[in-house]
This record gives structure tokens, sequence and C-alpha cells, in this order.
């Protein structure tokens, strides 16, 4: 059982602020090898209800999950150039198995393109096998320098999407189908106002023509790249051979597509809605969504009976009662520190006027209502709240986006923490020589953004593209 | 796509047989690291089902889910002696990671007692946090010198029960508890007639007290161990130090189950009940419970019209329509091969009549029914046919399951393949030279089994303890 510690004021260290809450909250702690997580009940159960939701959508898709081995041979990796040269620094060397010594060391996959681009080979002889759409819920390993328990950890979870197509646009169009989709999640589920948009090449997966993302702004102006999409085109097809007959007779290497979000969701959610008391988490994926907390139930039975006629109306909600022997305070602030959206009160005080306590976790707020009204007031807060918190995050993101013309505006912005929207058709040694300079990185050109010709902020040449750049995790 | 070759006969080559309905029903391929898999959409889809079903009964159970890393430092798994004696022979190891060989290897998980154990040993305190029950979906890591799909291969998945007690009892009745409700998700949801028991101490898993096992028999007459739970006692406890505070102020070590049942399943689903034409899957865990064939839907435009309409009267199953442009023959031995339970076939001269044409897998009965009656037919298949298969099995099983009272008779049964009862009170040495004369292992001491008294069959001395014994996998 926690104990109640105190959370870091969220405006005085963020960073502490944050590891905090994911303590606090009992989300993780640290596994035994250097950054890897024990993702506890908590938290799982958040990643949980993003994989039911997301599942669901994928299927809608026709895209079927599988399961393909966590480890292969090294030389796989090696296939395809650029995507070695992304990962190498980051893989896990299996090189000892039962009292062997491998000849050739296995990795630990930290992404599964090429085990994919293996099955592929084998499964694909015709047009009439295309699109193939297939997905993983799995962990990947990246060794990293430095760890941030959900944003950047050695091990992860994730979900990533594979699809073959018999050609290029269409592999195109399901790479943004999908990240238009993770913009969809993320605003209607996770109430977080994504700016979608496409890597500059710089900041293109390893090995793919285009890259997609999804952006979210963090409460410390941070950006979080929270979801990815990917235009693979040919390379990994042709680096594996996977080829079909088309219509015409005519052996073709196919089109590809990959697609991922990770528990960073976890991360964004913490980021984006939590305050000073703790989580606030979107009903949706919140592992309780209404907690009952009986109060001095054992001076008045009436306290039980209610809290459970409440949960029993709420039966179609993920419903907790707490009906142990801490004081009224402490069950108050544990189920703050979580971020339950709804806590409902019962007391004996509020019973003999026939009332109950309802609070709602985003906005503090607390009204008495009779106990026939408890549980249809629960749903319609549970029914508003998710576009009350994205609207809250709109408004604070009004003042967080800023447009600039000038290299020196950026600067100023930059340092100011802002995402900011500038001209700029530069190369990626220009791009680095900005993050060298500024610690800004570019998030992405904006799907449906600003079109209007400007002059770019470091060639100072004409452009009509737009990108953001941000400080970022 | 899979072109359809021949199956070998299943009493011609069980082996074969085997390998050729994995590879035909596309369940799985191998991954290419040796003895890997990759499990294919079909196979999957029936682990997830498996999933579903469990995942809700553990929750019923209070046990929450969570995700640990797959690997951790070496060290960790020798804090338990005879844990390690076990595992470390089949153990993969990572040396280097990213750039560094590192100071102590990690291992890959081949099961998570020590990881599990570390996380309790953080987070429990006092009575008040016990029981703690977790579970965790993933795979596990074993170097096998001889792999074969789903029933023994290098990765597999599986799910990990492990929960902490405060006292032995209740840790004990926890595991009790698991195997008998694994052994009713193998009869009421895989139609498996599985043999409950405890395992002896020779086949205990490496650092429990007690494991107990759900056992089932193949068509070949091997036995395949297809869940066990095991009572662990205190020895994770004091090797990892996970303590608490009593009611009465003690610190106590607590006491600890683990259980898990594995994609093995899906192996002895196949080998309990599939055929010489395929695969032959229980409804509940089938990936499509009724496929609807279109016959010559081109040359009648009512056959696409009729396959709708059933398939919308079928809206709360798994249906899939084939309206492609393959042969009557190739279609249904497909879904033959697949195990597929039930197949409409729509054709242009049944419905001249105002009849389909439905088939069950498991019988391969056939009747035409009026269009109107093929929904509420093929729901009344479904519902009979896990019944039918289980019954089918246990007449098979009466003769498959024989008593002895010497160990002549013993060998004489081993030899053909039958899973034979007997007096057994001998040594973890006998097992052994029993294993090595006849390939037979101990099965299990089965769960309100036969008690009378016997000699048994190696030392001769009296006894009441009767084991089954049987080649198994």
């Amino acid at each position: 059982m926690a104990k109640l510690e105190k959370i870091t004021p969220r405006d005085q260290d963020f960073g502490k602020w944050y590891t905090d809450v994911v303590k606090q909250a009992e989300l993780m702690i640290y596994g035994p090898a250097k950054g890897t997580m024990i993702i506890e009940p908590n938290g799982f159960a958040i990643w949980e209800n993003i994989q039911n939701y997301l599942d669901k959508e994928f299927k809608k898709l026709q895209v079927k999950n599988v399961s393909l081995p966590s480890f292969f041979p090294k030389s796989f990796l090696e296939k395809e150039k650029e995507h070695i040269d992304g990962f190498a620094p980051e893989v896990l060397q299996i090189t000892i198995a039962g009292n062997e010594t491998l000849a050739e060391p296995f990795v630990v996959r930290p992404t599964s393109e090429v085990i994919f681009a293996h099955y592929f080979s084998h499964k694909i002889n015709s047009y009439n096998d295309l699109p193939m759409k297939l997905n993983q819920w799995c962990s990947v390993v990246r060794w990293e320098k430095r760890t941030n328990p959900f944003l950047r950890s050695t091990e992860f979870l994730w979900q990533e999407g594979h699809t073959c197509h018999d050609n290029g646009e269409e592999a195109d169009e399901m790479s943004k189908t999908i990240i238009n989709l993770y913009a969809k999640f993320a605003r209607e589920i996770l109430a977080i106002p994504v700016i979608v948009g496409e890597k500059t090449e710089k900041e293109r997966f390893a090995g793919a023509l285009k890259t997609y993302t999804i952006e979210a702004i963090m409460h410390n102006g941070y950006a979080l790249q929270s979801g990815t999409s990917h235009y693979l085109g040919q390379g990994f097809a042709k680096a594996s051979d996977i080829k079909f007959q088309s219509k015409d007779n005519k052996m073709e290497y196919v089109s590809q597509s990959s697609w991922g979000v990770s528990t960073r969701l976890i991360g964004a959610i913490i980021m984006t809605h939590g305050d000073d008391r703790g989580l606030v988490l979107p009903p949706a994926v919140a592992p309780v969504q209404v907690a009952i907390l009986e109060l001095f139930g054992n001076k008045d039975e009436r306290v039980g009976q209610v809290a459970n006629q409440i949960a029993t109306d709420l039966k179609d909600f993920r419903v907790e009662i707490d009906n142990s022997s801490k004081g009224p305070g402490y069950k108050a602030a544990q189920q703050e520190i979580k971020g339950t959206p709804v806590r409902i009160e019962v007391g004996p005080r509020d019973l003999e006027e026939g009332l109950v306590t309802i609070v709602r976790r985003d906005t503090l707020e607390k009204q008495q209502v009779k106990i026939e009204m408890a549980a249809l007031t629960a749903k319609k807060i549970i029914e508003q709240m998710p576009a009350d918190m994205i609207k809250a995050v709109e408004e604070k993101n009004k003042e967080r986006i800023v447009e600039v013309t000038s290299y020196d505006e950026l600067k100023k912005q930059i340092e100011e923490t802002k995402f900011v929207l500038a001209p700029f058709d530069g190369s990626a040694e220009d791009e680095q020589k900005i993050k060298d300079e500024t610690t800004a990185s570019t998030r992405c050109i904006p799907f449906g953004g600003k079109q209007d010709k400007a002059k770019c902020i470091i060639t100072g040449k004409d452009t009509t593209r737009w990108v953001y750049f941000s400080k970022a995790y």
C-alpha cells in the first residue's frame, strides 16, 4: 500500500512532479535491468483500455493480429542499410543460449520491420494476397542512455502495424489513414489535441520514405511525439525480396506501411492533464471511472447500502467501492492522486438529508445531489468530461503555439518553450544547427497547415513550407 | 494464399499429419532464429479467444494484469537455488547492449518468478497489502534442443499468474482454484476432457512445493501437459525478502502461488480434435465460427443477397463470407482445413428450392435447410458442438486409459501408448528408471482418484498412491 506523500508542485519542478505522480499513482516502478519498467496494475489498466479501443479500430480496417519472435539473427537487421544505421547503437544482443555461444548473435527486436518482411516474403505470392494488413501488440527493446518512465525506457509496450500493398499510393494512403485514426483517438479518447503532420527528412524513421506523426504539447511546453506512421515504399521489400505476381503476370515488389503507438501515451496523458493533486484521467481509459467512498461506514449501515445501490445503478461503468477503514481525507486524496474521473462520497451526515457528494476530478467541482440522482449525475459528468478536458488544453495551447518569420524570433520563442511555426526549407544540416543552437527540433509539417509564401528563416529563400519547431521529449 | 496440399493421414504418420495441419491451416511458420514462432492470423485469433475467456475469469478472482521486463540481471535468476538449477541449461543471455559489453549479462525470462519477487518485495509492507494477485500475458524464452510447433518452441506466449498470501493454506488454495479453472476451461471451452492432479516430486516446477497439472490425451495416445499451477511456499519470498507485517506486528514471509497456460493449448486443440481433413475447432475459440460460401455468385445475384442476409441474422457470431471466384470444392476444403465449425453453402441450385446447405465440421454432417432456418440451425449446431466434441473424445479415452498392478503390465500398456494408472510409491530415481526403460513419465496423481491399497509396481510395498504414467510431449 502506497503511503500518500507530498507531490512536488507542477510549476516548481515539472520533472520531479512527473516522477512523483508516476510513483504516487502507482503506475510503474523500474525493473532491475537499467531503464526497464514494471508497469503496475494502475498503469497497465490504462494500457489495456488503450488496447481495447485501438484493437477494435484496427480490426475494422481488416487488420489482423499476429505474434512474431522477439529476437532474430543479427544479419536480418543488417538487410536494410538505413534501418541498421538507425538502430545499431540501440540494440541488445543475445550471444549465449543455454550452454552454447551462438555463432551468430540474435538481436532483441527494437522494431519488427525486418522480421515482418521475412514473413511477408514467405506468404505473399500474387496480387490476390494483397493487401496484407497485420499488427502485433508486444514489447520492443532499445538501449537508452537516459530513461524516463513511459517516455523513454529500455523496454516498452507498443503495437506495430505492418502492411503490404500492390502499389505505393495505397500503402501511403494506409499510413495516412492510421495517423488520422491515432489523431482521432488522441482527441476523442485521451482528450489530447494533437497536431498531425509529416516529419522532415531528418526526423524520418530509419528506412521510411515518409513519416507521419501526432505531436502533443505537454504542460511544460515540450512536445511529445505520441504516435507515428510510416510509408516505407519498397525498401524493405527489395531487401527481403517480397514480390508478388501482378494482374498482368509480372513479378513486382510490394509497397509497405508500418505504424505504432506505445506506452508513451501514458506519459502524454499524465503531462497533458495532470495537476498538483496528481493524475487526471480521461474516463475512457481510467481503470476506475467512478470511486464510491464509504465514509464512516462502520457507524451507519445505510452508508454501505447506498454505496452498493449506486454501484448497481452504474453497472455499465468501471466502479470501485472503498469501504476500508481509512479516513475520509485519505480516501479522497488517494482517488485524486490516481486521477479517478468521478468520486462519490457517501457519509452519514449527507445521508440524513438524502444526499451524497459528487466530485469531478478535472475541475474539482463538488456538488451535493439526491441519492437517486447520484448515478445519473456521475454518468453525465463522464459524458461531459472529455470535451471539457480537451477544451481546457486547447485554451492553454492558444498561448503555447506561436508563429515566427525569423530565426531570432524562433530562438526567443523556443527559449520560452513555445511550439513554434516557422517558414523553413533548409537541409538536415540546417535542422541540426538549429537544434544545436536552440535545443529545438522540427516536430512536423502540419497537414492542412499554412501555405503562405515567406522567406525561410535559415536560407532566406522563398518557401511555402511551414514547419513546427519545439523542445521535445 | 496457401495452396491446398494433401494432408498426411493421421494414423499413417501422426507427426507429419500435425505439421501438415499447422501449415495448411496457416497457424504458424518458424521464425529465422531456431525454434521461434511466427504465429499467423489464424493461429493468433485462437490465442486471442483463449485470452478473452481466461482474462475475464482471472479478473473475477481479483487478479490484476501487469507488465514486467522481459529480461533481468543474471544474478536474479540465481537467487533461488532449485530454480536456477532447473532453468540454467535453457536461458538466453544478453551480453551486449548498444556498444557496451555488459558487466553482468541479462537473462531473457524463461519464467518470471524472480522478477515478480522483486516487485512484491518493493510493494508489500503489511497484511493489508495481501493477498496480492497479479498476472501477465507475455512471451517467455527457453532454448530447446528439439522444437515442435506450439508444443515446444524456443519462444512461446503464455500467461503467468503470481500471487502472495499471508499464509500457506491460502496460497495453496489459490493454486488449486486456478488448476480447477484451467480444467473447467479445457472441458467447457476447448472440449478437452483433461485429467487434473498433482505432479510427483520429480516432475515439480523448479522451486515449488507442489505442482498441479491438467493432462490431456492426444489422438496418438501421448499425454500433453496443458497447464500447471504451483504452490511455491516461501522459497522465493525468502530468497527475495518478501516480508509483511502481520496483524500481531511480526515480520513474516509471504506464501506464493504461480500458474500458467501457454500457446501449447493450440497444440492440444489440434491433436485432440483434428482429423484427416485438417483442424476441427471448438466454436468458442474458432477465429470464424460460421463461414458462408457463395457458390457461383457471379451467375445469380440472389446468392450474395442470401449470404448477406444470413450473415446479418448471425451478427452475434464470428462470421465470414467467401464471395471469391474460387470453385465450390476448393472453398469447402479450405474451411475444413481451417476447422471452421459451421459452413453454409449458398448456391443457385439450392436457392431454386429455397434451400441452403449446412455442414458441421466435427461430424461432417450435411443438411439442407430452408433459407429462413439457416441462422437458427447454425446457432443450434454451435451450441451443441462442444458437448458432442468432448463426448467423442471421452469415448476414445475409455480405451486409452487403463489400470495396471504390475511393472510388466505397465511396460506392455506403455508400448501400446496407453495412459496408465498404477500403484506407485517409488522415488525420483525409480521414476527415472521407468522413464529410461519405457519412455513413460509420471503425469499426475489424480484429484479424487483411486485410493485402494495395492503393491507399488516398483518397490512392492503397500501404497494407496495411484499415479498416471504415459508417453508425453
